[in-house]
Protein backbone atom coordinates (compact mmCIF):
# COMPACT_ATOMS: atom_id res chain seq x y z
CA UNK A 1 0.00 0.00 0.00
CA UNK A 2 2.07 3.05 -1.31
CA UNK A 3 1.20 6.48 0.39
CA UNK A 4 2.30 9.38 -1.21
CA UNK A 5 2.78 12.75 0.95
CA UNK A 6 3.85 15.40 -1.35
CA UNK A 7 6.70 18.07 0.99
CA UNK A 8 6.99 21.28 -0.40
CA UNK A 9 8.90 24.78 1.22
CA UNK A 10 6.56 25.90 4.25
CA UNK A 11 5.03 23.26 4.56
CA UNK A 12 3.49 22.49 8.24
CA UNK A 13 5.64 19.56 10.00
CA UNK A 14 3.71 18.28 12.45
CA UNK A 15 0.58 18.30 9.42
CA UNK A 16 2.53 15.48 7.54
CA UNK A 17 3.83 13.56 10.55
CA UNK A 18 0.88 13.40 12.41
CA UNK A 19 -0.94 10.83 9.60
CA UNK A 20 2.59 9.56 8.57
CA UNK A 21 3.04 8.44 12.71
CA UNK A 22 -0.52 6.58 11.98
CA UNK A 23 -0.27 5.28 8.81
CA UNK A 24 2.78 4.28 8.91
CA UNK A 25 2.02 1.40 11.24
CA UNK A 26 -0.72 0.14 8.67
CA UNK A 27 0.16 -3.38 7.15
CA UNK A 28 2.52 -3.70 4.58
CA UNK A 29 2.47 0.31 4.18
CA UNK A 30 4.89 2.45 2.26
CA UNK A 31 5.12 6.08 3.15
CA UNK A 32 6.95 8.19 0.27
CA UNK A 33 7.50 11.40 0.72
CA UNK A 34 7.22 13.15 -2.78
CA UNK A 35 7.93 16.67 -4.20
CA UNK A 36 8.39 18.00 -7.61
CA UNK A 37 12.43 18.27 -7.03
CA UNK A 38 13.21 16.03 -4.50
CA UNK A 39 15.53 16.62 -1.75
CA UNK A 40 15.64 19.12 1.09
CA UNK A 41 11.98 21.06 2.12
CA UNK A 42 11.95 23.14 4.43
CA UNK A 43 8.95 23.96 7.15
CA UNK A 44 6.99 26.87 7.91
CA UNK A 45 9.11 28.15 10.78
CA UNK A 46 12.43 27.50 8.69
CA UNK A 47 13.81 25.48 11.49
CA UNK A 48 13.17 22.18 10.37
CA UNK A 49 14.47 20.27 7.04
CA UNK A 50 12.20 16.83 6.06
CA UNK A 51 13.60 15.21 2.78
CA UNK A 52 11.43 14.43 -0.04
CA UNK A 53 13.10 11.37 -0.86
CA UNK A 54 11.21 10.98 -4.42
CA UNK A 55 9.74 12.64 -7.51
CA UNK A 56 6.01 13.01 -8.31
CA UNK A 57 6.68 11.31 -11.35
CA UNK A 58 8.03 8.41 -9.27
CA UNK A 59 4.71 8.02 -7.07
CA UNK A 60 2.29 8.58 -10.28
CA UNK A 61 -0.73 6.18 -8.72
CA UNK A 62 -0.76 6.20 -5.01
CA UNK A 63 -3.85 4.25 -2.89
CA UNK A 64 -3.49 6.81 -0.29
CA UNK A 65 -2.78 10.56 -1.00
CA UNK A 66 -1.99 12.84 1.82
CA UNK A 67 -1.81 16.31 1.24
CA UNK A 68 -0.27 18.50 4.56
CA UNK A 69 -0.32 21.64 4.42
CA UNK A 70 1.00 25.03 5.36
CA UNK A 71 1.86 28.21 4.35
CA UNK A 72 3.84 27.10 1.67
CA UNK A 73 1.08 25.94 -0.08
CA UNK A 74 0.06 29.10 -1.53
CA UNK A 75 2.99 29.23 -3.68
CA UNK A 76 1.29 25.59 -5.16
CA UNK A 77 -2.23 26.97 -5.53
CA UNK A 78 -1.55 28.41 -9.51
CA UNK A 79 1.45 25.62 -9.51
CA UNK A 80 -0.28 23.88 -12.95
CA UNK A 81 2.49 20.94 -12.87
CA UNK A 82 1.68 19.83 -9.21
CA UNK A 83 -1.67 20.19 -9.24
CA UNK A 84 -2.05 18.05 -12.00
CA UNK A 85 -0.29 15.15 -10.43
CA UNK A 86 -2.83 15.91 -7.65
CA UNK A 87 -5.26 15.47 -10.13
CA UNK A 88 -3.98 12.20 -11.98
CA UNK A 89 -2.99 10.76 -8.44
CA UNK A 90 -6.62 11.37 -7.10
CA UNK A 91 -7.97 9.33 -9.83
CA UNK A 92 -6.09 6.33 -8.75
CA UNK A 93 -6.28 6.73 -5.49
CA UNK A 94 -8.00 4.50 -2.86
CA UNK A 95 -8.05 7.52 -0.05
CA UNK A 96 -7.06 11.46 -0.64
CA UNK A 97 -6.59 13.15 2.31
CA UNK A 98 -5.24 16.56 3.38
CA UNK A 99 -4.85 17.96 6.52
CA UNK A 100 -4.99 22.22 7.26
CA UNK A 101 -4.59 24.08 4.15
CA UNK A 102 -3.73 21.35 2.45
CA UNK A 103 -7.21 20.91 1.35
CA UNK A 104 -7.13 24.26 -0.05
CA UNK A 105 -4.22 22.51 -2.74
CA UNK A 106 -6.85 19.36 -3.59
CA UNK A 107 -9.64 22.37 -3.68
CA UNK A 108 -7.54 24.62 -6.24
CA UNK A 109 -7.30 21.04 -8.38
CA UNK A 110 -11.16 20.99 -8.88
CA UNK A 111 -10.77 17.63 -6.48
CA UNK A 112 -13.15 19.15 -3.63
CA UNK A 113 -16.14 20.13 -6.72
CA UNK A 114 -19.30 19.81 -4.71
CA UNK A 115 -18.25 18.19 -1.69
CA UNK A 116 -18.29 19.01 1.89
CA UNK A 117 -14.54 19.80 3.18
CA UNK A 118 -12.93 21.35 5.95
CA UNK A 119 -9.16 23.16 6.54
CA UNK A 120 -7.96 25.32 9.11
CA UNK A 121 -10.43 27.36 11.00
CA UNK A 122 -9.03 30.48 9.85
CA UNK A 123 -9.27 30.54 6.49
CA UNK A 124 -12.42 27.97 6.56
CA UNK A 125 -14.40 30.60 4.22
CA UNK A 126 -11.68 29.85 1.35
CA UNK A 127 -12.60 26.64 -0.04
CA UNK A 128 -15.92 27.75 -1.46
CA UNK A 129 -13.75 29.88 -3.77
CA UNK A 130 -12.93 26.05 -5.26
CA UNK A 131 -16.60 24.47 -5.28
CA UNK A 132 -16.82 23.10 -1.55
CA UNK A 133 -18.96 23.36 1.18
CA UNK A 134 -17.21 24.87 3.88
CA UNK A 135 -17.73 22.24 7.20
CA UNK A 136 -16.33 22.97 10.99
CA UNK A 137 -15.98 19.75 11.71
CA UNK A 138 -12.62 18.10 12.47
CA UNK A 139 -12.48 15.00 9.93
CA UNK A 140 -14.81 15.34 6.76
CA UNK A 141 -15.56 12.20 5.03
CA UNK A 142 -16.69 12.59 1.29
CA UNK A 143 -16.57 9.00 -0.17
CA UNK A 144 -12.63 8.42 -1.11
CA UNK A 145 -11.88 11.98 -0.11
CA UNK A 146 -11.32 12.67 3.87
CA UNK A 147 -10.11 16.23 4.65
CA UNK A 148 -9.23 17.61 8.37
CA UNK A 149 -8.93 20.56 10.46
CA UNK A 150 -5.70 22.87 11.32
CA UNK A 151 -2.15 21.11 11.65
CA UNK A 152 -3.15 17.96 14.92
CA UNK A 153 -6.15 16.42 13.62
CA UNK A 154 -4.35 14.69 11.03
CA UNK A 155 -3.91 12.28 13.94
CA UNK A 156 -7.31 11.35 14.52
CA UNK A 157 -8.24 11.40 10.20
CA UNK A 158 -5.32 8.94 10.41
CA UNK A 159 -6.78 6.97 12.62
CA UNK A 160 -10.05 6.96 11.18
CA UNK A 161 -8.71 6.08 8.18
CA UNK A 162 -6.94 3.16 9.77
CA UNK A 163 -10.29 1.76 10.80
CA UNK A 164 -11.38 1.52 7.47
CA UNK A 165 -8.57 0.30 6.37
CA UNK A 166 -7.31 -2.77 8.77
CA UNK A 167 -9.89 -2.89 11.34
CA UNK A 168 -11.08 -1.29 14.73
CA UNK A 169 -8.90 -3.33 16.28
CA UNK A 170 -5.69 -2.44 14.53
CA UNK A 171 -6.63 1.49 14.82
CA UNK A 172 -6.56 1.05 18.30
CA UNK A 173 -3.48 -0.82 18.58
CA UNK A 174 -1.85 1.88 16.63
CA UNK A 175 -3.60 4.46 19.01
CA UNK A 176 -1.99 2.50 22.06
CA UNK A 177 1.40 2.59 20.18
CA UNK A 178 1.50 5.95 19.94
CA UNK A 179 0.10 6.55 23.47
CA UNK A 180 -2.53 8.69 21.76
CA UNK A 181 -4.62 9.36 25.06
CA UNK A 182 -4.48 13.56 24.70
CA UNK A 183 -4.74 15.48 27.91
CA UNK A 184 -4.36 19.12 26.56
CA UNK A 185 -3.73 21.50 29.39
CA UNK A 186 -6.59 23.62 28.34
CA UNK A 187 -10.01 23.71 26.11
CA UNK A 188 -8.10 25.94 23.82
CA UNK A 189 -7.81 24.16 20.22
CA UNK A 190 -10.91 24.95 18.69
CA UNK A 191 -12.51 28.33 17.74
CA UNK A 192 -15.66 27.35 19.62
CA UNK A 193 -14.05 26.98 22.68
CA UNK A 194 -10.85 29.67 22.57
CA UNK A 195 -11.47 32.97 24.18
CA UNK A 196 -12.56 35.07 21.40
CA UNK A 197 -9.47 37.55 22.00
CA UNK A 198 -7.45 34.96 20.72
CA UNK A 199 -9.55 33.87 17.85
CA UNK A 200 -9.42 37.24 16.50
CA UNK A 201 -5.60 38.03 17.73
CA UNK A 202 -4.70 34.55 15.80
CA UNK A 203 -7.02 35.37 12.59
CA UNK A 204 -5.15 38.73 12.17
CA UNK A 205 -1.68 37.11 12.48
CA UNK A 206 -2.63 34.89 9.89
CA UNK A 207 -3.94 37.04 7.35
CA UNK A 208 -1.07 39.25 7.58
CA UNK A 209 1.21 36.20 7.29
CA UNK A 210 -0.54 35.79 4.24
CA UNK A 211 -0.12 39.19 3.07
CA UNK A 212 3.41 39.04 3.65
CA UNK A 213 4.19 35.85 1.82
CA UNK A 214 2.13 37.34 -1.20
CA UNK A 215 4.52 40.45 -1.24
CA UNK A 216 6.99 38.46 -1.02
CA UNK A 217 6.49 36.38 -4.11
CA UNK B 1 15.77 31.24 23.78
CA UNK B 2 17.62 28.11 22.00
CA UNK B 3 15.46 24.63 21.84
CA UNK B 4 17.64 21.73 21.09
CA UNK B 5 16.33 18.82 20.20
CA UNK B 6 18.30 15.98 19.37
CA UNK B 7 18.24 13.35 16.36
CA UNK B 8 19.74 10.25 16.00
CA UNK B 9 19.21 7.07 12.89
CA UNK B 10 16.01 5.45 14.56
CA UNK B 11 14.19 8.42 16.53
CA UNK B 12 10.62 8.27 16.31
CA UNK B 13 8.96 11.84 14.26
CA UNK B 14 5.91 12.62 16.32
CA UNK B 15 8.17 12.34 19.30
CA UNK B 16 10.39 15.03 18.11
CA UNK B 17 7.63 17.08 15.66
CA UNK B 18 4.97 17.50 18.39
CA UNK B 19 6.77 19.86 20.76
CA UNK B 20 8.51 21.48 17.87
CA UNK B 21 5.45 22.54 16.43
CA UNK B 22 4.32 23.99 19.90
CA UNK B 23 7.55 25.23 21.06
CA UNK B 24 8.55 26.44 17.94
CA UNK B 25 5.94 29.61 18.36
CA UNK B 26 7.12 30.84 21.82
CA UNK B 27 8.17 34.23 21.23
CA UNK B 28 11.90 34.15 20.45
CA UNK B 29 12.09 30.67 20.13
CA UNK B 30 14.85 29.32 18.05
CA UNK B 31 14.94 25.49 17.66
CA UNK B 32 18.13 23.49 16.68
CA UNK B 33 18.03 19.91 15.44
CA UNK B 34 21.33 18.56 16.63
CA UNK B 35 23.37 15.61 16.33
CA UNK B 36 26.90 14.26 17.12
CA UNK B 37 27.00 14.03 13.33
CA UNK B 38 25.12 16.52 11.73
CA UNK B 39 22.96 15.23 8.60
CA UNK B 40 20.15 13.08 7.63
CA UNK B 41 18.40 10.76 10.13
CA UNK B 42 16.58 8.13 9.18
CA UNK B 43 13.00 7.64 11.91
CA UNK B 44 12.44 3.88 13.01
CA UNK B 45 10.38 3.53 10.34
CA UNK B 46 13.19 3.96 7.64
CA UNK B 47 10.34 5.92 5.91
CA UNK B 48 10.92 9.43 6.94
CA UNK B 49 14.36 11.75 7.48
CA UNK B 50 14.85 14.43 8.69
CA UNK B 51 17.64 16.65 9.13
CA UNK B 52 20.01 17.44 11.81
CA UNK B 53 21.56 20.41 10.89
CA UNK B 54 23.74 21.17 13.91
CA UNK B 55 25.95 19.42 15.69
CA UNK B 56 25.83 18.72 19.02
CA UNK B 57 29.09 21.35 19.61
CA UNK B 58 27.36 24.13 18.46
CA UNK B 59 24.92 24.22 21.26
CA UNK B 60 26.51 23.35 24.38
CA UNK B 61 24.32 25.29 26.68
CA UNK B 62 19.93 25.32 24.90
CA UNK B 63 17.89 26.55 26.88
CA UNK B 64 15.44 23.77 26.15
CA UNK B 65 16.50 20.12 25.85
CA UNK B 66 13.77 18.03 24.43
CA UNK B 67 15.13 14.87 23.74
CA UNK B 68 12.57 12.55 21.50
CA UNK B 69 12.13 8.78 21.74
CA UNK B 70 12.56 5.71 19.51
CA UNK B 71 14.09 2.73 18.87
CA UNK B 72 17.55 4.53 18.48
CA UNK B 73 17.32 5.64 22.04
CA UNK B 74 18.73 2.00 22.83
CA UNK B 75 21.99 2.65 20.67
CA UNK B 76 22.76 5.46 22.69
CA UNK B 77 22.14 4.32 26.10
CA UNK B 78 25.97 3.44 26.83
CA UNK B 79 27.23 6.10 24.35
CA UNK B 80 29.67 8.38 26.69
CA UNK B 81 30.09 11.20 24.20
CA UNK B 82 26.37 11.58 23.42
CA UNK B 83 25.39 11.05 27.35
CA UNK B 84 28.01 13.44 28.54
CA UNK B 85 26.59 16.27 25.97
CA UNK B 86 23.27 15.44 27.40
CA UNK B 87 24.53 16.15 30.82
CA UNK B 88 26.41 19.18 30.14
CA UNK B 89 23.83 20.66 28.38
CA UNK B 90 21.32 19.93 31.37
CA UNK B 91 23.74 22.27 33.80
CA UNK B 92 22.73 24.84 31.65
CA UNK B 93 19.05 24.05 30.45
CA UNK B 94 15.98 25.74 32.30
CA UNK B 95 13.74 23.32 31.16
CA UNK B 96 15.50 19.00 30.35
CA UNK B 97 12.64 17.46 29.10
CA UNK B 98 11.54 14.14 26.78
CA UNK B 99 8.97 12.17 24.72
CA UNK B 100 9.16 8.75 25.49
CA UNK B 101 12.08 6.77 25.44
CA UNK B 102 14.19 9.76 25.28
CA UNK B 103 13.82 9.87 28.82
CA UNK B 104 15.98 6.25 28.86
CA UNK B 105 18.60 8.54 27.64
CA UNK B 106 18.19 11.49 30.15
CA UNK B 107 17.52 8.36 32.39
CA UNK B 108 21.51 7.00 31.50
CA UNK B 109 22.82 10.23 31.45
CA UNK B 110 22.50 10.15 35.46
CA UNK B 111 19.49 13.16 35.39
CA UNK B 112 16.60 11.16 36.39
CA UNK B 113 18.23 10.23 39.62
CA UNK B 114 15.77 10.42 42.44
CA UNK B 115 13.15 12.03 39.86
CA UNK B 116 9.57 10.86 39.05
CA UNK B 117 9.87 10.32 35.65
CA UNK B 118 7.63 8.78 32.89
CA UNK B 119 8.18 7.21 29.22
CA UNK B 120 6.41 5.43 26.86
CA UNK B 121 4.06 2.54 28.40
CA UNK B 122 5.66 -0.57 27.52
CA UNK B 123 8.99 0.24 28.87
CA UNK B 124 7.78 2.16 32.00
CA UNK B 125 9.85 -0.24 34.80
CA UNK B 126 12.48 0.18 33.09
CA UNK B 127 13.00 3.63 34.61
CA UNK B 128 13.77 2.39 38.31
CA UNK B 129 17.18 1.09 36.51
CA UNK B 130 18.11 4.58 36.56
CA UNK B 131 17.44 5.51 39.73
CA UNK B 132 14.28 7.29 38.82
CA UNK B 133 10.49 6.06 40.61
CA UNK B 134 8.59 5.08 37.41
CA UNK B 135 5.39 7.72 37.09
CA UNK B 136 2.43 6.67 35.28
CA UNK B 137 1.28 10.25 34.06
CA UNK B 138 1.00 12.17 31.17
CA UNK B 139 3.58 14.55 32.06
CA UNK B 140 5.32 14.47 34.74
CA UNK B 141 7.19 17.55 36.32
CA UNK B 142 9.90 17.80 38.86
CA UNK B 143 11.32 20.80 38.90
CA UNK B 144 13.26 21.60 35.48
CA UNK B 145 13.25 18.26 33.92
CA UNK B 146 9.95 16.79 32.20
CA UNK B 147 9.30 13.87 31.10
CA UNK B 148 6.50 13.13 28.99
CA UNK B 149 4.97 9.46 27.98
CA UNK B 150 4.57 8.07 24.34
CA UNK B 151 5.13 9.25 21.50
CA UNK B 152 2.04 11.85 21.26
CA UNK B 153 2.26 12.71 24.72
CA UNK B 154 4.67 15.60 23.45
CA UNK B 155 2.36 17.94 22.28
CA UNK B 156 0.24 17.85 26.25
CA UNK B 157 4.07 18.76 27.56
CA UNK B 158 4.86 21.40 25.03
CA UNK B 159 1.74 23.66 25.81
CA UNK B 160 2.44 22.68 29.81
CA UNK B 161 5.97 24.69 29.32
CA UNK B 162 4.44 27.19 26.88
CA UNK B 163 2.30 28.03 29.81
CA UNK B 164 5.21 28.43 31.72
CA UNK B 165 7.47 30.33 29.84
CA UNK B 166 5.13 32.46 28.02
CA UNK B 167 1.95 32.69 30.02
CA UNK B 168 -1.95 31.12 29.55
CA UNK B 169 -3.08 33.08 27.06
CA UNK B 170 -0.22 32.47 24.90
CA UNK B 171 -0.13 28.73 24.92
CA UNK B 172 -3.75 28.76 24.46
CA UNK B 173 -2.93 30.87 21.57
CA UNK B 174 -0.47 28.09 20.53
CA UNK B 175 -3.02 25.82 21.23
CA UNK B 176 -5.67 27.23 18.97
CA UNK B 177 -3.29 27.77 16.24
CA UNK B 178 -2.39 23.95 15.92
CA UNK B 179 -6.55 23.23 16.67
CA UNK B 180 -5.48 20.83 19.23
CA UNK B 181 -9.06 19.59 19.88
CA UNK B 182 -8.27 16.11 19.96
CA UNK B 183 -11.18 14.09 18.25
CA UNK B 184 -9.67 10.35 18.41
CA UNK B 185 -12.31 8.15 17.19
CA UNK B 186 -11.32 5.50 20.09
CA UNK B 187 -10.58 5.54 24.40
CA UNK B 188 -7.83 3.17 23.34
CA UNK B 189 -4.64 5.30 23.86
CA UNK B 190 -3.61 3.87 27.46
CA UNK B 191 -2.94 1.07 28.38
CA UNK B 192 -5.75 1.88 31.40
CA UNK B 193 -8.23 2.15 28.37
CA UNK B 194 -7.61 -0.48 25.43
CA UNK B 195 -8.52 -3.83 25.20
CA UNK B 196 -5.94 -6.30 27.35
CA UNK B 197 -5.32 -8.26 24.32
CA UNK B 198 -4.02 -5.42 22.56
CA UNK B 199 -1.62 -4.30 25.23
CA UNK B 200 -0.24 -7.68 25.82
CA UNK B 201 -0.20 -7.75 22.02
CA UNK B 202 1.74 -4.92 21.59
CA UNK B 203 4.40 -5.67 24.56
CA UNK B 204 5.05 -8.30 23.01
CA UNK B 205 5.72 -6.55 19.92
CA UNK B 206 8.09 -4.19 21.23
CA UNK B 207 9.81 -6.51 23.31
CA UNK B 208 10.49 -8.49 20.11
CA UNK B 209 11.42 -5.54 18.62
CA UNK B 210 14.05 -4.68 20.91
CA UNK B 211 15.20 -8.26 21.13
CA UNK B 212 15.65 -8.06 17.12
CA UNK B 213 17.46 -4.40 17.57
CA UNK B 214 20.00 -6.10 20.18
CA UNK B 215 20.28 -8.93 17.69
CA UNK B 216 21.39 -6.41 14.97
CA UNK B 217 24.27 -4.27 17.22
Amino acid sequence: MQIAIPLFDGFTALDAVGPYEVLSRLPGAQVKFVAAEPGPKVTETHSLTMVAEHSLDDLPGPDILMVPGGFGTRDLLDDEQHLEWLRNAHEHTIWTTSVCTGSLLLGAAGILRGLKATTHWAVIDRLASYGAIPTNERVVEQGKVVTAAGVSSGIDMALRLAERIAGEDFAKGIQLGIEYDPQPPFDAGSPRTAPPHLVEALKGLIEQAEVNAQAAR
